[in-house]
């Protein structure tokens, strides 16, 4: 397994995840983006609003390095921000025939290659006690 | 000015940004954070628990590239997401005698070369409607 049970409840839940990429230039973006977690196949894809014209689209392809994280303020006082960090290869699919979407939309498909969990495997445990569970999950291409 | 009034008042009502970094071997990493905006220098000013000893701290200092972006999903039907993405250069400060958060805590500051505005100029206007607002604010160094 990829990810915990926790944390594919996590990715159901959340509605905007951020993307990182990595224009050829070494510039960076990030962008706020739509996601599924697709459990065939343990990826995220992702969407967007003419996604396969988008610069992101086009990093992707070109670059393939991508890191994705979906957080929320859990509460403010205390202050609790829980995290779910994915870093990885990304691929620019024009049209998937295994969309998490169920449609041949075009997607960036994430492989995770590290995760960064915070405070989403521990609900009652006190903020300050928290740690990251950072793992990894394949190894570097 | 760097920054309308509409996306310096948006700065402000938002509590976590989430700040794009690129690691000295080209990974990238994406973490969630507190920010500031400071009106004085018009620059991002970023704080976190433990800050100066981060991966992230590390990287700025290594390589200085980041992108910022802050967003929410303002409403869901229509689906509308309200975006600020700053990309540019950053500097990882131990002692800042300046920081928006009157501390001489460790900040990352972010002096904004590239802005994508989506939404927050136009709160009336419909999705479909909308065109980003990108703008070039700083030569790259």
């Amino acid at each position: 397994m990829t990810f915990t049970d926790f944390e594919i409840a996590y990715l159901a839940e959340q509605r905007l995840g951020r993307l990182a990429t990595v224009r050829p230039d070494g510039t960076l973006q990030n962008s706020p983006v739509g996601f599924r977690y697709n459990p065939a196949i343990e990826t995220i894809d992702i969407v967007g609003f003419n996604l396969a014209t988008s610069r992101k689209f086009r990093n992707v392809a070109a670059t393939g390095e991508v890191a994705f994280v979906v957080d929320d303020l859990y509460s403010t006082d205390p202050w609790r921000v829980r995290c779910l960090e994915i870093r990885g290869r990304a691929e620019a699919i024009e049209q998937p025939s295994d969309s998490a979407w169920g449609k041949p939309d075009p997607i960036i498909r994430i492989r995770a290659r590290r995760i960064i969990s915070f405070g989403i495997d521990d609900p009652n445990r006190p903020p300050h006690e928290l740690v990251p569970h950072n793992r990894t999950v394949a190894a570097r291409s």
